[in-house]
């Protein structure tokens, strides 16, 4: 079931009818939950200028649309954020396309990435984000159970994860990583052994961890107010998966967020691929004219399916992985 | 508001807001509406092998994918119709890429396709997609009837819609022109004109053309039993937006099925690129062995909105509409 060799053979087993119901649900529990708490949904392009990019610059996918270069979204995430002043509350899902070269367990090329914002801070972010989670895992042990026997999934280890969320800072994490095979430096990304590592430690559920090093994460996410050297991010990080959720508050200072992006990591590859500020002007502009404090995030759907089933592999949680390896 | 020239700053005009709560609307709707009858949410790939096309293959969008290409799925429907032996009833939805050059008031490069296929025939095609597409329309009358009065639309005309669809034969399409300064020969296609006065001539509501010319329609829609010039499907024709849905039984005879592939014009035009009958094998597989009469239809979701806002134009329907001229 890991292997993507003779996919078409094994589309109709009773083993991937069984994560077809469970992906149902968790894709409708997310929606039910996201539209019932007063997201609107909202359509945006998933063929795009650099502003479809997240941080992970290399690793998108290109396509010629009549003469201009254009990029295969890897986030929907700005031109969510544009609708803010109208709705307050938005939410959309797209493939996210993301051209990893390693076949491994853990990445796909493409995936559903359901997306929120909403206006207001940090503690609300984190809060949505719990309760959606929840919302999808709930709908799964409501309606199948029986899946889960097929896979051989323990639905009390399930269960187990709807107790209230972990929540550590970055920081925290390399303090308890000290000493340990595992030990890393301060300003280092924590890699999925790290990860795994940490969820073991803080009770084995879903696990926040807070307020990464600003240089490692997304140029629009909010520096912190008494620490300038980390933002208001907070990735959830899941049993089997990793991480799962990548979320922040956003930069609402017009000349803050400027200056983040033109120091970024993201902004100084891209420069020399010729792109320039005036590619983001338009999101520029925006948060220019309505600076208003908001907070989003992603949802990795096929994370959250592994983690849900209880999978080592990525591929199994899906009909149709897509790895470089391989095409449908 | 039809131009793409100033998006950004439109985005959030009130306008555009009651558009975007009538799509959250639409989409909801049909989301919520197919659920309910039992469809199951398949996830689908959207950078396929040839196998994502469509019969417009000449508006395929190409993306290298590690030494292979690659190409943005104009439709998810083969892939979807291979898991009819789990599930009986599948949707999903996609983001469908069209790499049309004309910039106009009917085609966009991407939109919202929503795709359903189930067990059994044409009767049961027509009366789901037509509930469908009334379930989407109820929530928007339910929903925001403050919205439509925003856009000036005439809240009678939309409740209209709701009367049961009428239906005509492609033949009977052809005759009903004849004498008229649209009159085309049998086995012409329609074009946007013919269809908007046949849309006025049945009562000025949503209008099915069914049993269309074989040699004109895709490979895998079914031949007509009482007439093998003619296939069993069925486009909705909605006022203002035209076609709004592509629909058929599905060819489940894999003899036929292969003969119609190869006779096909799609076919030969892949052919000249280097396309072979294999490119199609693993979709053929399953239909020899899982010969299961069953039939299935493309939503066109802006098209949809277009009709339901009653525009003239589709670029007013969605906030970043695409086409060749522009990239967001």
């Amino acid at each position: 079931m890991k292997s993507t060799d003779n996919r078409f053979g094994i589309l109709n087993s009773e083993w991937m009818k069984a994560v077809d119901n469970i992906n149902d649900s968790l894709m409708l529990g997310a929606i039910e939950h996201l539209s019932k708490s007063g997201f609107r949904w909202i359509d945006v392009p998933i063929m795009t200028k650099i502003t479809g990019a997240c941080e992970n610059v290399d690793t998108l996918y290109s396509v010629e649309h009549f003469g201009k270069t254009a990029y295969l979204a890897q986030t929907g995430q700005l031109y969510l954020e544009a609708k803010i002043p109208s709705h307050e509350k938005v939410w959309t899902v797209i493939h996210s396309s993301r051209a990893e070269g390693s076949v491994d367990d853990r990445h796909l090329n493409q995936f559903h990435l359901i997306e929120f914002e909403h206006k207001g801070g940090f503690e609300m972010l984190l809060d949505i984000i719990e309760e959606t989670i929840k919302a999808m895992m709930r709908k799964v042990l409501k309606n199948n159970r029986d899946d889960l026997e097929i896979l051989g999934r323990s639905i009390d280890e399930l269960e187990s994860y709807l107790r209230p969320f972990n929540s550590i800072t970055y920081t925290e994490a390399v303090e308890h990583l000290k000493g340990t095979a595992l030990e890393i430096e301060w300003g280092d990304d924590l890699t999925h052994a790290h990860e795994l590592f940490l969820v073991e430690k803080y009770g084995n559920g879903p696990l926040f961890i807070t307020h990464y090093p600003k240089k490692i994460k997304f140029f629009n996410m909010r520096v912190n107010d008494d620490d300038p050297g980390v933002v208001n991010s907070a990735d959830l990080i899941m049993p089997y998966s990793g991480e799962s959720v990548g979320s922040a508050e956003r930069e609402n200072d017009y000349g803050r967020l400027v200056k983040r992006l033109k120091e970024s990591q993201m902004f100084r590859i891209l420069s020399k691929r010729g792109v320039t500020m005036q590619d983001f002007e338009e999101y520029l502009n925006l948060v220019k004219k309505d600076p208003i404090l908001h907070s989003g995030c992603g949802i990795g759907f096929t994370r959250v399916s592994q983690s849900v089933m209880g999978f080592e592999d990525i591929r199994m949680a899906t009909s149709y992985p897509l790895n470089s390896s391989v095409l449908y």
